[in-house]
């Protein structure tokens, strides 16, 4: 009896030590995960941005960067398991753990308007590229304001 | 006179505190990139991994981590451009940026190892996928022993 308790608390004590990280080995792994997934994002937004802001943007360097955002935007919904919420250095506020859904529908909207760039940009209509760029900087924007902190 | 040259200096000491560092506002972003970049593959080669250990591998997980890996492998090797060899917590050799040629064949070699590997991953053969997950390890090993600190 003695001994099946202290294996129940050995257990539990590792439980709580090495707590489920999603498919990370440790919650720090998450956080730099989705730092480098919004990283590359950023960059490659930059580079869409910096094209339609040219005269005569490149819609080849346009479509590229689109298609690694297309990508990388997929990645980051699944780097924030539950156990990696409290780490130093993150910026995500704990709304991102209390209303899934509100955040869940954050990613979605985000992968929807990344497709609906990637259709203007196939038009080379430079108009109908910016304007579904600025959707996608609206949609990046929105979830900030609510899931992450200044 | 005295004002073209102080208008030179100053114009040669902007050049040098803002060198072109390739797609990069300033040398920390390529070694942000490169970072982030070789973090997620690191992290996706993980996944690829742990599923060939197993009896019974996943090939859906395989093969999406496989697409994954297929994208992001494509985007470290403009991470290193000229003016961003010299920053602090780089773990990159200067091979890197003296042997270029050889910089690239190894690149490129990975590109080809991991289309290899998309491909045995289709299959479903446990034996080939799990073959040429190693030839894909081994260019890695390869690369990171030739370019990179310990």
């Amino acid at each position: 009896m003695r001994l099946v308790l202290k294996a129940a608390l050995v257990g539990s004590v590792l439980v709580f030590a090495l707590p489920a990280v999603g498919q990370f080995a440790k919650p720090e792994d998450a956080l730099k995960y989705r730092q480098s997934v919004m990283f590359l994002q950023s960059q490659h937004a930059g580079r869409i941005n910096a094209q339609l802001k040219a005269d005569k943007p490149n819609f080849q360097v346009i479509q590229e960067n689109v298609a690694i955002l297309d990508t990388v935007n997929k990645l980051f919904f699944d780097a924030f398991p539950a156990n990696s919420e409290m780490l130093a250095n993150t910026r995500a506020k704990s709304e991102v753990w209390t209303n899934p859904a509100k955040f869940k529908e954050g990613a979605e909207r985000l992968n929807a308007e990344v497709a609906r760039l990637a259709a203007a940009a196939r038009t080379t209509d430079v108009a109908a590229t910016r304007a579904a760029f600025g959707e996608v900087g609206k949609t990046c924007k929105g979830c900030h304001d609510e899931f992450r902190r200044e």
